[in-house]
């Protein structure tokens, strides 16, 4: 396994995320793991494709700033094909409809960003 | 003008929110003008097109839970030819992230769909 | 059917509520409709007392500001045989957690509460 | 006592807050009577003045966007001598931190100041 | 004293706070001592258990997202004698109001949770 | 160029913050340029000096419990000169309007202050 020092911030936070999710599942009672369910179900295409889907997460998660969401639908956003400039424009949707509190996560957004298209 | 009771939703949202803008344009200072300006620019057509800006408007609306605003991109998700599982779709993505405690306005803002569908 | 000005808050908030619900679920998609039975789950009697998981959801909506899930909860709190007291003791935690700027909410929740307890 | 249709949106205001502020005390324990002597004790001249109070205490619920709270603090405002441009920039800066999800609020606000202010 | 690394997340979250409580006190006037005083009375045993408020102030902290409060009732509850059951069941309730944009925190809950009932 | 582990806390959050930005800009298109200059403009000496702006600031971001936008106006308020009475002054305005949940900033904050005024 790599040494953490040397992983990247989406690795990390990958990682950490599994090893969270482990714990849950071991308390977790049937309500919370339908609510899991329903999680991964919104996401995936329909009308609406998976692309698009992974952008409202991110813009929903922005304005509610939470950086874990962020940096979740950040990566699948990446790993959808999502390009620099239609993440910028999400963000700057975001970022009038939240306001300036939710610079500092425009900057954690963007450094993660960054590393990815790196 | 038409009677206010026979008004659908949007016209009533439409005309108080002339209204009121012209109380605000009475008072803006620069910054608040350059606000409004901010506020129209970031739906324009850019790298995503105009149709998912407002979803995404939509879904952050829907998220920090402001009627009005909801409203606003509801008549505009309408106009850009938003399809009924395209909205309903966004607005279960908005439920999941925001929880039951929009579901008052995801009430809302389906009865809203509903009259403008009809 | 009662004439609405001789109905009482809650029987105007159920009726309405009940007539939304039906709005909800002509355009509902699975995810929708899951959420709204993960809703009904997750107050059922358990480990805890429906009692105290509708005193939970109350004290949720509260710090949440959402006058419409506050009444729900309300409505059920009365059902459930909470008494004055208690009913008190959990908006006064609430009030502490979610500050003065939900003072409003704590005017019209007790108003309610007032009401059906006449 | 005036027909509730030539009241101003000021005094509708304080007649209403008055008459649920009964009802909350007919409930209150001591925890919510402390609450509300400490809510009425912070905005009492200190270091800083009242009327400098008062802007935050405006600023506080421009953000977190509760229209009754909002409205409380613009009457006190006003009758601290607040000018057109203190409320404007104030609210300017409110608008900026909580983005236009708070734009609604920022009308009702100047509609309230311009009825007083007239 | 312990070397921090071979603190529990508990041990570590309960030094820090009473160190910074130390600065706070060096600092608060009468209001934010007034606060503080408040803030252990809501509480204490009354109509209600202490073991109920504390799953009360566990869950309004939850759907307001903030750690350190979630911590804090999380020890509390776990003084008190909640099973896990409850606690999960406390938790369902706060997931489905407050939505996915909790997770994070619900996964940091239950690991805490899970190193106290080790 | 300093070691980190002997830089203030102010000079580290001032770094970080100024290299995020680099990356905020090396992505920005004009909305979030134009965002970043209107944040910059509203807190500027008006009809209100920037001295009260900017416990205005703080008071908006420390309701809404940003700890960054915090530190931010925390630096600014005391570079024009906000004594400990009136930062604590407004810090308890924001406690009683926000409510316990804010508890964990005020000790973040006041650890600051209290670094910058030693």
């Amino acid at each position: 396994m790599m040494e953490l020092s040397v992983m990247s911030e989406a690795e990390k936070f990958n990682k950490e995320r599994a090893m969270l999710n482990e714990i849950v599942m071991k308390y977790a009672d049937l309500s919370i793991k339908r609510f899991y369910g329903l999680d991964s179900q919104v996401y995936r295409d329909g009308a609406l494709p998976e692309k698009t889907k992974q952008l409202l997460g991110l813009v929903a998660s922005f304005v509610l700033r939470c950086d874990d969401c962020i940096r979740y639908h950040t990566i699948h956003c990446h790993e959808k094909g999502v390009s620099d400039r239609e993440f910028v424009e999400a963000l700057a949707i975001g970022l009038v409809v939240g306001g300036s509190i939710a610079i500092p996560h425009l900057r954690r957004a963007l450094r993660m960003w960054d590393e990815m298209r790196s």
